[in-house]
């Protein structure tokens, strides 16, 4: 019997594939055997984990030349683990001593190991090595269980990963070629699951809940990331009707390709920029391969998170020259540092915050730490020498801020004019909108900068008072709630008055039911994933301004986010 | 040489006396230190360990009667600590073998027993033992280093209390009658040290920065807390100028205390409603006596928070009951349950969140545990007999959650009108406007309310992206930023369209530069401290309304909170 779970569409297309769980096997064991033969149980341990040592050196060769060197190297210090003759000296006493079975003298003396490294607060390193611990206990307490642990670096044939929810280290182990879906308990449109899965166009659907619970190793799933359907298990007429679908939406996926070199525009020819969002000087490539009418969002944090020091001017330079060049010709919007919050720096200690949504980050620290902000500004300026570029400001939420933000910049450039006369001064300046009070204020913003960028991931955030990331609030992400649709209108608006450009780079400006809102509202730019561009161009030229100015009033006389999706659904004959 | 140091005022009033230094000293020793006589040198030890426990019971027998039972039992632990035979084994074998010092080897071996307590993570009350320990050891070594450890319960005579910030235990362990003024290098207007200061009535002068840099033990200092100045070590002239505004300021307050049973009206004779904040039905005597119109924010979390279980239907009814009777028929405003963010109970596990107060709190709570929401509701209800009562509810975003909630609301009337007719039939329903969304969407949100709350902490903290409790972002509390004015001048006009009253009950309500602009928006309660009720009144009959709506026009043209400061300043007539 099939088993339909409904969760949330992440990632567009159809995969079909036997599951693969990424969920730990239940390694319970009975606590209270007592044993016999104390050399047979030890014999057990050593099987045990001379398995687990060449478990980890299979998965570690098959991970070569995917992993970076210093990944690879965790599987050795795993191994090294494995063969401590301390650690195995201690089971085998208290196996002998206290008949205890294998599985109790593990657990207990790999806990026993793992905390007093956790208890050496004075040494970060070894106190991190704690969880390396638990990770060795883990496989080593599977093999004597005789259970398999999953193994996402092992996967080489076409599978489904159900998981939880998927980390960044799940990620880098990944082989992308056999994940024809990915479909997860947690998380929402925006958590990384969703994020990566857009990037690497693998079917998705997230927030299913208990999909873990609903799913076996090796059944059939189909992942229908078009309208967040899954089904385990399903019948062959519904496998049947689903490679159909798959294969029609193969088929206007290749019909979008068509427009890669078309001009964003409506049906009644007005005319639009579709742009993509980037994170490294890399991903231009693909910008330009899925038509990008531009980069809409270059987050500069890459060059701050992959380094063991703060980028100098050169490095920084070198980076955005290399993205303004590679778009040749057309413009590029990079956002100045926005770290703090959920993006550390291991060599620029950020204090520890309650709320780190809340805090020191993103303008408040280049503010606060000008020689930062200095050196990410000079680059930039000088980088503009070879293309189009813009500048703006992440987490601006007063005039002030603002304006000593824009004094800093006229400050690196007037420096830089010094050698070079007009260096810098086609550069446009622009802020993020995402700060409650900043998009409330939109019309005095607006007359001291050249556009907006509504970043909707942070405006939702802040604006519901609800942590994108935090699932037992997930129901606050509303994009489409009219009183917040409403705030979008406003700071549109509120550009146009003052013949300012209005784009939005968060989730928002690539979600299908948003854009008839947005193009309805005259919003001048779309940045998005470089995935969703063709669709984006797609669906616009069959759109109506005129109309989706007409849907625009209709939606904000609604009360809910959901009311808002069905008239939008009903209006582009979608099915619910 | 006096020293002025400029702070946050806190707490009206002035303050002359000694400064205590709430300031650990400086406990560092000669690591490298080798002793030759080490019995002399363990003698050393007995000493520090035997004056640490004298001091201990002298602590102690110093806060009985002001201190709980409970709370005094922590001394007792930590005179165990101290008396370990353990413990003073393992110092005196260090000092024999290894030939440290003193110092040296309490240190070691106190670190390692706190260690050791910390790792049990498997048992939580031993875990919290270490931070005993910690304790202890600081006393001992203070005693081996012949420093003085502050000693707030200890304080009885005189004094100014000089602290980096103030915690509720320092609170609870201090005796009020003998502290003159409170001065603090961290915190904000509605930092612990801020709202208990002006609870109990001590001029305070929070956010100073270097003040315990500045001020030695013993030297006079001046706390202004009308205006945030510091004065440290005064001259004889500056002692004597400050005790006549002393004496001046306590006649106004006398002037003030003749307004008790005067109305709440503006020069022009437009009433409004001054209402109380308070904690716990016993505050109701304090309001009444400062001449409260009504309640307009009773916390209910007292009930949760002082605990050991989810207080009964019964429980509850009787503390509101209490408050309402206590009352005399003005009216109270509930809130219900805002529990979660920075307020966890140990008896309902919450989940840890990244960014609790964009997390599961309050009426997320309520909406998705009704068993918990509607214990309260129907205690409520049935409080609602013995006087007028108004119920609202926090952080309400959508208006969904709002729905939600009255009709969880209704159905708890529906229950209990089967016994008893008309019972809740008079209760007023409202909501918090602190979430973004709700203020923007004012216009319908006060169709389906009887009255709005602002509660302007969380509203500023979620409009700026700023956590109130984080210095480093302290700047961004701006009450009075135009745009943020404007926001609160839209809630206002918004539910007069609608019939809706409009309170409001965060710090803004009672800050007298807020008050000519939210008298000029027509803002018909405000609810505060109680201790600022009769200063507030007092304002309010010496001004226009017409004055203040020019005021709020004039405001609302400029770009800064600072600007509209300087304005609001200036048409007071107040000194900058």
């Amino acid at each position: 019997m099939s088993k339909d779970v409904k969760g949330i569409a992440a990632s567009d297309g159809i995969g079909i594939a036997p599951a693969y769980l990424l969920v730990d096997p239940d390694l319970s064991y009975d606590k209270d055997k007592k044993i016999s033969d104390a050399d047979a149980e030890y014999a057990r341990v050593e099987t045990a984990f001379n398995d687990s040592i060449a478990e980890l050196q299979k998965i570690k060769e098959n991970a070569k030349g995917r992993l970076a060197d210093e990944e690879l190297e965790v599987f050795d210090a795993h191994i090294a683990i494995l063969s401590d003759p301390e650690m195995l000296g201690q089971i085998k006493d208290d196996i002998n001593n206290n008949k205890t079975s294998a599985e109790a003298a593990v657990d207990k003396v790999t806990t026993n190991f793992a905390d007093m490294l956790a208890a050496m607060t004075d040494n970060k390193y070894m106190q991190e090595r704690a969880a390396d611990v638990k990770d060795v206990a883990k496989r080593a307490m599977s093999h004597l269980l005789g259970k398999q642990l999953p193994n996402i670096a092992g996967i080489d044939k076409p599978v489904v990963i159900v998981a939880k929810e998927i980390t960044p280290s799940d990620t880098s182990q990944m082989d992308a070629k056999f994940v024809k879906g990915i479909v997860t308990d947690l998380g929402g449109r925006t958590s990384h699951a969703a994020i990566m899965s857009r990037t690497l166009r693998i079917p998705a659907v997230v927030g299913a809940e208990d999909i873990t619970a609903n799913a076996k190793n090796g059944q059939n799933v189909i992942v229908d990331g078009l309208h967040g359907d899954i089904i385990v298990d399903p019948s062959d007429d519904q496998v049947k009707d689903y490679q159909a679908k798959a294969e029609a939406f193969e088929k206007e996926r290749a019909e979008w390709a068509k427009l890669v070199d078309a001009p964003s525009v409506s049906k009644d020819d007005k005319h639009f920029e579709i742009a993509a969002n980037i994170g490294t000087p890399d991903d231009v490539e693909d910008a330009m391969k899925q038509g990008a009418d531009g980069v809409g969002l270059f987050r500069s944090e890459f060059l701050y998170m992959g380094s063991d020091h703060l980028p100098t001017e050169d490095e920084q330079f070198e980076a955005y020259k290399k993205a303004i060049v590679g778009m040749k010709g057309k413009p590029v919007v990079v956002r100045t540092l926005d770290i703090g919050g959920d993006k550390p720096l291991d060599y620029l200690p950020l204090p520890d915050e309650m709320n780190p949504f809340l805090g020191y980050r993103a303008i408040r620290i280049c503010l606060d730490r000008p020689e930062i902000f200095k050196t990410q500004l000079r680059a930039l300026i000088r980088a503009s020498e070879f293309g189009p570029l813009s500048i703006m400001f992440p987490m601006i939420g007063t005039l002030a801020e603002l304006r000593a933000a824009k004094r800093i910049f006229e400050e690196c450039k007037t420096e830089l004019q010094k050698d070079h006369r007009v260096l810098g001064d086609d550069v446009k300046i622009g802020m993020m909108i995402e700060v409650p009070l900043a998009a409330i204020n939109a019309d005095k913003m607006a007359e001291e900068v050249d556009f907006f960028s509504i970043g909707t991931n942070d405006l939702i955030q802040y604006n519901f008072a609800a942590d994108r990331g935090n699932d037992a609030v997930s129901y606050l992400y509303q994009p489409l709630n009219p009183a917040f649709l409403g705030l979008i209108n406003h700071v549109i608006a509120a550009a146009h008055r003052h013949g300012t450009k209005a784009a939005m780079c968060g989730e928002m400006a690539g979600d299908e039911l948003a854009l008839p809102l947005l193009m309805g509202m005259g919003l001048d730019e779309y940045s998005m994933s470089a995935s969703s561009i063709l669709r984006t161009r797609s669906m616009m030229k069959n759109l109506d301004t005129k109309d989706c100015a007409k849907l625009v009033e209709k939606a904000m006389d609604l009360d809910t986010n959901e009311e808002v999706a069905n008239l939008v659904k009903k209006e582009l004959n979608l099915a619910d």
